[in-house]
């Protein structure tokens, strides 16, 4: 496939046609670097204007700079996605943690539940925080913040750990809402 | 107050100091328009690239043309925090239902319990699949997709719909697990 | 409106008429020091004997000689009728608590979420008792209850706040069952 | 023991010695009509204007004229308890199931899980309610009231079961509250 | 009756007939011991195989040397039918934990709510490692079981704990998945 | 590895050493079939008693004839994990999915959502009433097993469904109780 999916979703919102020239160009970009258009970009294609703005958020949150890795920030994707059991997300961020660790059975227990996970006690308590803001996050105090802080990160690591698990928890809702498929490329990569 | 409130969070994070030329004509335009810097701008305001992305997603969301009025996206924001319980989000959205409802009584009931809020039967259903979604967007299928559409509503409707009800989900829980406050102005605002 | 609301709630059981003398001048103390009569007593109308039974033991609760003030009587109430989500409650003792505290942002907290409301240490331990008996009340243990010792509280109190959160749990369920509609003063006083 | 246990709770609240002449009449006649003194009441003997207030609700609710009959009041009252596991409620009223009714199963089912209660579709309807209003009150809406009275029941009576509900939900937090024990007489009786 | 009740369960498959001689020496040997044949095992005969395999493990689990006492597992039994909410193993096994205990209160409090059960700290942690397996099993980590070895139990015993409470969450919902009838004669034993 | 492994949950149960005949050749034959000796096994061989008694039933689900396909009965073990998040059974039993159906995606969505398998509607009704069973059993009916009758499943059929789902409600539990670690194999198998 050289375009976007038009069957991302359950909706009947096909991609703009033609894509103006700057998403063709994100797009190429993206299958050079991962080998296909992620259906999540595909979906948002019906309007540049939401594609972009999305696609903005999630740059930032999980390119730019920060306390935490990559696959660190790709743990907490795929902890929070477990909790919402979403397909998508569970899916493509799956691929990204194995891809990233080197170890597929990271990337399982993460599906499948974090506590089995083997990860440091650092990232336990990062994982810990996510999933409670996942499940209850009207109950978060500031002895979640200050157990954190007791594990090592700065204000600005919550910040970012906060950021992230709550990104996810938009990105599962929208994908499970318009009944989002992954790519089916993504099942096999870095097994 | 005429910047950005320093403790608008739990975290030790404050804004840039001076602010942005960008930044600042951005919160001239609140303090003008709104009579108050929102704390959930003044939370992102350590970092323009964080700030900008995430007013851009919700300026995109709240404000640009869509089959829902402003006020519909706002009772969705209302009904999604009511179910996370979140204080910043209720109090900050419970005033915008009620000034652009003239209506507070319609405010309070989405904020207390969106079942009785005197809405149409088309914007309950909207209200039904936003509460599903937040609450256990998993079990989310074509059938409650199909129940928009018999409610009037078209695909690009429910994506807006799926939009508005995923980003609360992310904003409930960031202001929840950073402990945002929201301004206290809000609270007096169009009883 | 000089008599009680016929259309109190969804049922078809309209307030005798006319009211038996003693009946009318309670209402008629009602109207004279609320200004309304409360839509709950209209309510309990059809039958004087389940109105006095019903209005004795709420007078003994929240009006009788306690450890506890009224407002924090009220504050039971309304952190109880959250978690319940009980239109009626939340609105009619939202607003005693602005009244009595006269401080809108607390009646407001308590509404949303009581953990952002800034109330004292020992308050905060009565409110998590009232809550968890609302939640789970099978899982109260003496350590509960020896929570409430130390933070100062005699066993005389800890027995006013379980019958206070008891009562709210009584109340917010036949509230909803019926589906009693607050009296529209109540949204905008003490604001 | 002649007089009220004063262990009936976990509480150090003592009944007032000697007790008042009518109090005394009052457990004297529950002494010779149950051959006890239900801890309930021994409970509030502590204060008579509270043990007053509670055994007048309790008189109006469970004994005065009803389109349900005392053994269905009963029923709602073993219902709810096992929804809410209270230990006194179940004990005391599952005691009262199997005397009223002759049935010691129909008590045993109403304890364990009310849906294997052999009772009439039109029973069955009063306990669905019941327990839904117990489970998720705020998600009661007039297809429930209009499930009762398609089921055969008066707006009195769907008071009636939305009273005994409520009361129980009370009374279940209460004792659960207070760890009130049971009168060991009761688990003997009427097997 | 002297045959497995052809109606022990809401499915239509009736016990073979005649039973195989091993069979029926078993079922006999059950209506001589305990004066009936126990309806889970009606439920099986209709086919041997899953019969003997059913009653294979139940036997090493139940009857086993452990260092459990059979009252114990009997226990376990009780507390992980009532979160299941299962009528048959409720009403078998509190009828055997009854018998074996000769206190009809010990399981009258397991049924209702264990914690109100008079046993021994040791015996409550392990009905607390019970219960939480059966609640939400996936969040049993290494200090769960460090909480049993610090009660006195040996990992040998930890097994054992953990065997019978999964059996039991096995065979509560076969019982409930079927619509399994307890035999009426276990009401009223050892009352 | 040639025996079990010692290591096989977070118990200090080795196996017997060495291991009877009669497990040994058990062992080899999971061996030479499988490549591994499932670790489930291994935590069993402590005592072959219990190991013999748990194969015995697990066989007798999995292997015997059924109006179920073996890969159906292995959707079962999938789905009813994945609502227990038994990092063990989604581990082995997602990988018997893989190679019994030759489509990793139909493993990976059981083990995520299983709303989001491609299966038939027959096995939809299936799995819908293996995860009601698991997720809240009390509540099955006589309509839930006439829904799977009117999906095409016979009484013998719906036993089966009921049984293995049943099963898994242990194993899940079992394997979370005791720590139990999958065989590092099954990661990568039938991807």
């Amino acid at each position: 496939m050289t375009g976007p999916d038009p069957d991302a979703t359950a909706l009947d919102l096909p991609p703009l046609d033609p894509l103006p020239d700057a998403t063709q160009k994100y797009f190429d970009v993206c299958t050079e670097k991962l080998g296909l258009i992620p259906n999540v970009l595909a979906a948002y294609a019906f309007d540049t204007g939401k594609l972009d703005a999305f696609s903005g958020l999630y740059n930032n949150l999980m390119l730019a700079e920060s306390g935490l890795s990559k696959l660190e920030r790709e743990m907490i994707a795929v902890a929070v996605s477990s909790i919402n059991r979403c397909f998508y997300c569970l899916v493509a961020h799956g691929a990204a943690v194995r891809h990233l660790s080197g170890d597929p059975m990271l990337g399982e227990a993460l599906v499948m539940n974090y506590r089995y996970a083997e990860i440091t006690d650092k990232q336990r308590a990062m994982l810990d925080f996510a999933v409670k803001m996942t499940e209850e996050s009207y109950r978060i105090e500031e002895t979640d913040r200050q157990a954190l802080r007791d594990a090592g990160f700065s204000d600005r690591d919550i910040w970012d750990i906060a950021a992230v698990a709550s990104f996810y928890n938009m990105s599962n809702r929208m994908a499970s809402a318009v009944g989002m498929q992954p790519n089916t490329d993504y099942h096999g990569q870095a097994r």
